[in-house]
């Protein structure tokens, strides 16, 4: 069963280790099926170049296993609660890529320096607050996902596809398991460029008219880039 | 038609791409017959491994398309407003190269701290102003290559053939494909130097008769590196 | 003799190769066997790419070769000072990766900015004194045993299974070359973004909390990352 | 004539080409035999990947081309005049290193942070003042290694083989063009972890003592690192 989801969440979980965002097993993707209410995710501690669609686990929206002979990756409740709390993500992507896990790690949203970013991220990349000592000590990835999900309450989880978790890493989505790890990757990109920016000039910035002005060249009835009508 | 230049213009876009200037999509080369006017220029938002020379687009002057069945690049009118400008230059390169992206999200001119510099740019790299919300909500495409062009009012843009577009990203050029490839490829080496110089030196600097003596060297009439008389 | 062993130390010396951490010959391996207390090390100043398990020197507690035909590695008194004072271990790993080295070099430990290094080290990574200029000119590479061994005093050597020695660079160690490697690897990782977490945030710091949910989420009786029960 | 030379040159070239010293045609290494008192040096502006022994140019040391239908390199006389003051060394090697350039473009030698610099270099890499106008404007590639050599007016240059020229780029050398290259490939690992020890500890330094004793590990009469006695 849902064998092309296996495949495009194995295909997702080779581009983040392709793209050099991933050490050993620090990374995992998922993609839902919205009609069953089904989830892939990658298994746990598994390297990535003996993954086969096989290995893939398959869950409910519980994390009960409905497929799978492997533990699925130790992230999973993260990944629940977020296609529970954002009904448009058709995918979850975690990664400890270098430069926005710097960014996590020193507990700042990435601003929107520019139009690299702007195509992508409607506004500064958020970072969660930091989990208290009875959240941590709680059930932790659970609460890893509702720290997420506070930070978007005024927010559209798919005009602004990432966050990062304060102390920890970035998680990226999107409709599918392409475009979240697609994400994932100008997350790093752009995090890397924008701490650059940050030590040329403190007091960067740019207009909310160039940022609206490429973000809506992407995203939206009047989206202008690429092949298609509408992409 | 203008085959050779297709060729030449696919052959640059491959170029950025190899040298690690490109992350997916992000950039496009083009090129132009003088004689014709008419401009080859890479299809917007086509992955560069599927790229053949068939897929050029061809547009005249005023960006109607002559030949090709696919989209141009959504950055078409900043090419065409560069080559009205510029009678000089042959070709026009658009990047999102990590360090040359930074100076320009952080609004700063590249300094001239070296000869790996002068042998390529004589002077600073500028950075253009930032575009009025008028001039972004009105033709965005057209007025960054006029916003481009004003940086170039007291210059010759063969002497330095790039520039940074504030809060976006550099354009290169030269008086043909391999050649505007070639200075996008070393303005993203200049930029990462220039960032780790002014880490160690913040008052680093180079004495103008160094900076013409490298210029010249490769430049002009008296230029004595390379093979030929006059390189 | 000792071939699995010599096949696990060379295949260490391999992967902190394959993982960018060695340049030259700058770098070393080594394993032990406990039970008859032979220590397998690289032989000094051999490529890389020309090894064999058949080079391996072996050697016992007190440094005298017991087999091989090439000098072992002029590290090898540091090593044997660590496997004497830290009974857990049974390899150790030499590199002189570049942002480990530079911490070193700064003669300051890596703090512990988040879960990439929780999951790894509990603690800071700490960084040795100065040796003395008596110690320097004695004998220098026991002395760096020695000085390493001082930091450890109160700390266990598997739950820090890092060190940095002043003005020099890393030591990594494990249970086995596999472990020991692998720690190098991620220790450089960590060294790296905690570099660039203290250049975005100087007061950067997360929770004891939120390390010891790490650090046990992958170590101990509850440990529950991974395929095995206890990993 | 020089065969063995020309290959050794021209494996010197293809080495810093391999270790990403050398952005396209920006390097270049040379060989002196000293019985003829004739230099073998990289034709100017060559592709590497063209490059063939062949095509290696010889001169003597006045520059005049005794073999060879290509240009030498446009650095030759800094080359020579390098060959004429340091009559212990027997190759030169010159690069764009992005790091080692960083420095060189912000006019300061490199500090000796650690024992990666020590075991190569005896004290800081020297940075030459810049050039006056007059020399800029008269016999500019010699009055480089004019200036160079002034450096080393009180320094052994196989102790320290290695300079940067101010607002320029690195010169390395050494007893053959294998060795040279190797130089400058340790200086520029050397220059990279400078530039972040200096960001992460701006007063880091390390004793004398602890240099003396890496050096002279590797260097001189009482060298014990390696295979053979005195390496």
């Amino acid at each position: 069963m849902l064998e092309k989801l296996k495949e495009a969440t194995l295909e997702a979980n080779l581009e983040i280790v392709r793209r050099g965002l991933v050490l050993y097993t620090f990374g995992n993707a998922s993609g839902i099926e919205r009609d069953s209410g089904l989830v892939v995710i990658k298994p746990s501690g598994v390297d990535y170049d003996e993954l086969t669609p096989d290995q893939m686990v398959v869950t409910d929206m519980n994390g009960a296993i409905v497929e799978g002979s492997l533990r699925p990756s130790s992230d999973l409740k993260t990944h629940l609660a977020l296609y529970e709390a954002f009904p448009s993500i058709g995918a979850v992507v975690h990664t400890h890529s270098e430069h926005a896990t710097a960014w996590a790690q020193a507990g700042l949203e990435i601003p929107s320096f520019g139009t690299t970013h702007a195509d992508y991220f409607h506004g500064p990349v958020p970072c969660t607050r930091e989990l208290s000592d009875e959240e941590i000590n709680g059930d932790y990835v659970l609460n890893t996902g509702k720290a997420i999900i506070e930070e978007f309450e005024s927010l559209d989880p798919l005009a602004v596809p990432a966050v990062l978790v304060a102390g920890h890493a970035p998680f990226a989505w999107g409709r599918d398991p392409h475009e979240a790890a697609h994400n994932a990757v100008v997350l790093e990109a752009v995090a890397k460029m924008a701490l650059m920016t940050m030590q040329l000039n403190p007091t960067a910035g740019v207009s909310q008219a160039l940022l609206d002005r490429h973000y809506f060249r992407k995203h939206g009835a009047n989206a202008t880039y690429g092949q298609s009508e509408n992409s």
